[in-house]
């Protein structure tokens, strides 16, 4: 199984046995997370925005507008860390210390490069299919005018590692003789009931596809 | 009402309808967010980490391990950047190109210091009861030993702004003849069933402050 090798900078110290570095374990994190927090920095500021990421194999894709200062700082070259994070439950112990949440996280650090041709409709592809598969081919595709205002930008899987919490609360043991409730809260991203486009004409179906993203 | 004046590094350029800069506003998104991504350089690095953050009127606390590299960094003094994002939706518009997410995103910029004596503990108080209202006092409080190992870190409120997209995709006029299902696919963070901790007595209720939260 393919494994990301920890260096000094993306090994779990903290709680080390939360630290996962299997690309399977990697990728499923960064493919069911919808959006991504990049950071860069600018003037000796760091800056972390909320950007929506695609995957390829072991290259990760980032897009927004070409005119946009925060996207050219993104394919400058500079050091990146793109850093995404599902919460998975709240961890309700018996002491105040010991509360924590359950979470997937995946942490990459690298440097971006602006990405053109082929790959960069590829990578649109890759961040559209991944929140709703199919839906890609059912709607109009990027003009060569709109493929201009976009910027894409890689940046390679090589120096990223994850860590994951799962379970229940891990109280100090003269603590388990308290009385309170304890244990977890799970939490997901759950759909709601899908809200049509006021200008929708009326009647149109919801495809196949979108039921299937709903969970229906 | 009050208002983070906008600074050049906060104010929102790219599609500026979206920023807001009303405290009730920027405040409410600190709130909800369940965790926020700080971002903080070492040796020219950008890390962007996950954590619960908290907030006591125009002041934010971060907190983790006092024996952890991250926290040190952030109690530094150095600058920071405090990123909480709510993803609300999926927009699906008609071309792929207008394709977007429903969000709202607070970014804060400043520099973190440590917090001790009584501040820190209500530091601690306000991540616990923004998370759990009523989980504080329900629980065995902080030792003395317990609080050393913790470092709580705040970071003003200042320099600061939110961006919200809400409503419908935006498509281009000739794209609305289109006749695939376009409209938004709301997404929210849901409880799941509480999974008691397997060393819970047999029969202990799920207090109500615990219910109010789950929503029933």
């Amino acid at each position: 199984m393919k494994r990301y090798e920890p260096t000094d900078r993306t090994k779990v110290r903290r709680l080390p046995d939360r630290g996962r570095y299997d690309a399977d374990v990697v990728h499923a994190i960064l493919d069911e997370a919808p959006i991504a927090h990049v950071g860069f920095a600018a003037e000796g500021q760091p800056y972390v925005l909320p950007m929506i990421h695609g995957r390829i194999g072991a290259r990760l894709y980032l897009h927004g507008a070409a005119g946009g200062r925060h996207l050219r700082a993104l394919a400058s070259g500079a050091p990146l860390c793109v850093t995404a994070t599902l919460v998975d439950g709240l961890v309700l112990a018996r002491s105040a210390f010991h509360h924590s949440m359950n979470y997937r996280c995946v942490v990459v650090l690298g440097a971006g490069a602006a990405v053109e041709g082929e790959e960069k409709l590829r990578a649109l592809e890759a961040i559209s299919e991944r929140l709703v598969p199919g839906r890609w081919s059912d709607v109009r595709a990027p003009s060569a005018v709109e493929m201009k205002q976009t910027l894409v930008v890689s940046l390679d899987l090589k120096e990223c590692s994850a860590k994951v919490r799962v379970g229940p609360p891990k109280d100090d043991e003269p603590d388990y003789a308290l009385t309170m409730w304890a244990g977890v809260a799970p939490l997901r991203l759950a759909f709601g009931e899908p809200v049509p486009d006021p200008r929708l004409k009326p009647g149109t179906p919801l495809p196949a596809y979108l039921l299937k993203k709903l969970g229906r």
